[in-house]
């Protein structure tokens, strides 16, 4: 019998869109779903960025670059110079997407066997690319009753074994919206000094930051080595669809490493290049009426929540994420039921249950993610629906 | 001290890439350089499907399906049917290029330590993704005296172990254009039915075949469940810069265990999708022009090669490449050589050392690759070069 391999069976299906088939079911019925379940953002892509690939006119879609384009790599420096990280455009190399950036920092650095450390609940997908690299992750679990922040640092220690090799953030946090404060990031640059440790820092959400303001890993000082960003344009500018993301490093091992994936995947996407060349020309202000858009939803989305009986949900520094804890007994059970069982004028809503985003099983079974990435008054509809249901739903806890 | 993974480190560099600097270098002291080194055509990408590109007017660039957008793989089912290939939509995921393709394949069928038996010079990436996925290429040679037919299937069967789960072709093949026979196609059928393996073929000069006709791994009878396709866009259409590719395969299991790598990685790119789905609308007869061009560079360069002295170069049935043997001690030299020390009438010209290409060490020296990529002139004076070259070269053998 021809079988597929133990790691194709290992890998975890997608939590969040294993509701899909349920999801479409119920818009068959003809009910109206509020999308919350997934980071897919409503807010255009800014015209000028699409404009540049609808205005291009080369003749031949000829591969790029393996590293991209020198042109875009040479203006990212200035954007991320504007963002206080100073690199240099052969320390930038393009990817696929942030996913690809991942893909390559987990092969390039790590070998099957090594172990991860991540603060849990994490980016459903960090398993996956885990997995296909045959690396072991450990969870550090953070909790929802001090609003997500980092674990306290001898949690962090504790797990540190020979196998060890680095430790991976998301800041601000997918799926927690938590923002690492500057002492959080010194405890780290700490941790991975001592330990020499890499620390990957995907930084996907940089720009959406409420309050404070992000500390990139690469305003760490004395760790140049240990530090590899994960960053996408998928976010920042509403770009999910280009697939372009990029892999920053100083380490010139990493880089050279890296940069044999990349010849050997030829290049990343030529047409979303282009686009994303020109967002770096983006007029200073345009993340202010983005980030003013999704502050309002952050207000909303915490307000309406917190004023449930018996829902708690922390208020997240950033990125566009909540987790809010439900009055329930199993968030996977329920969010198919809100699917499969209920409306509230021939409306629902969908959730991502918390569960996929722990790696500790059994963790997050009363809580469940909200991508607030759609418009107040949806927003609201969803609410109005998720409070209905609440009331509704026979197992409650 | 921080190390970089061991894969990392037996990953190998592109073979067709590292004379770069080379070719950069004669570039700057004024040197014209025919570039015969690398599968990017100079045909123009068909106008019709940059423009569905340009004259798309959707407001936000948007995730598609992770197994790409069910509109394109709808259609595709009709460009598969027109070569002989009935699948469903669900039977193909679009992939980020052809490169994806191979990565999935391997990752979702193999484990670390499985063997995939490769008939060499083969596609100098397999290595890379063989790497990556921790698995070992065991080469069968094929041998350029007739023409780099399918390698007797005894000496295919002799490679066979119980570790071996993989047979890997391309056809027409990348970098001998070798078209593989109905016979050939028949005894690959016999040998995978009877011990029970995966064959992964790359199909992505298809179109390219300039007597005869390919015969895709999906026409043999009876071993469904065996055959992986893996396809690309990227030559068909002169899109190499799209980065869309197909894997395509009736195994259900391997299609579900794809499905979750490619839902890690979310979705492939959207802008070239569109260009994708447009370029099935092609009139029937686009290829014939392509197929003309190529075909009358293909006899142009071989009877260039074969008439200097010492030359040898098989006729190529399809794709764009052929493998010519020349009077020299070592091919990686004189390629480096051809940039560095040499030019003639201020031109000179960049080739594949055929070394890369071989899994077997110290085979191909004295052979070399070359994509014929550039227009009937511009390969007239890269011969020109290369029969003044030969002349020239000091190891000649």
């Amino acid at each position: 019998m021809l079988q597929i391999s133990q790691r194709g069976q290992a890998m975890p299906a997608s939590p969040i869109r294993k509701l899909v088939p349920y999801a479409e079911a119920a818009k068959k019925r003809g009910t109206k779903v509020y999308h919350l379940n997934i980071g897919q953002p409503d807010i255009e892509t800014p015209k000028m960025v699409l404009d540049a690939v609808r205005h291009s006119d080369f003749k031949v879609l000829e591969y790029s670059h393996s590293a991209g384009n020198e042109s875009y790599r040479k203006k990212l420096v200035g954007y991320y110079e504007s963002v206080g990280v100073k690199v240099n455009h052969n320390q930038i190399i393009i990817t696929t997407g942030g996913s690809e950036a991942i893909q390559f920092g987990f092969m390039a650095c790590l070998d099957p066997g090594d172990e991860v450390i991540i603060p849990e609940p994490f980016y459903a997908n960090y398993n996956g690319f885990a997995v296909a690299a045959g690396v072991t992750v450990v969870p550090v679990t953070s909790f929802i009753e001090n609003g997500f922040a980092l674990p306290p640092i001898e949690e962090i220690e504790k797990k540190i074994t020979p196998k060890t090799k680095a430790i991976v953030i998301c800041n601000p946090n997918n799926p927690t919206g938590y923002l690492y404060s500057y002492e959080e990031m010194q405890q780290l640059r700490d941790i991975i000094r001592r330990h020499n440790l890499y620390l990957f820092s995907d930084e996907a959400y940089r720009e959406f930051c409420y309050e404070g303001k992000q500390i990139s890993a690469m305003h760490l000082e004395g760790v140049d080595d240990n530090v590899i960003i994960m960053d996408t344009i998928s976010k920042r500018y509403s770009a999910c669809g280009g697939r372009i993301g990029a892999l920053i490093t100083k380490n010139q091992m990493v880089l050279d490493a890296v940069m044999k994936f990349a010849q050997a995947r030829l290049s990343p996407p030529s047409f979303a290049q282009i686009a994303a060349e020109a967002a770096i020309d983006l007029p200073a202000d345009y993340f202010d009426e983005t980030k003013a858009e999704y502050k309002s939803r952050r207000d909303l989305i915490v307000k309406r929540l917190n004023a449930m009986e018996g829902v708690f949900c922390p208020n997240p520094g950033g990125a566009f994420y909540a987790i809010a804890k439900l009055p329930i007994d199993d968030a996977d059970v329920f969010c198919q039921w809100l699917l499969e069982s209920f409306s509230y004028q021939n409306q629902t809503v969908m959730l991502a249950p918390a569960t996929g985003f722990y790696g500790t099983a059994g963790l997050g079974k009363q809580e469940v993610r909200l991508a607030y990435v759609l418009n107040l008054n949806d927003i609201n509809n969803a609410m109005n629906c998720l409070e209905q249901a609440l009331k509704e739903y026979p197992n409650k806890k």
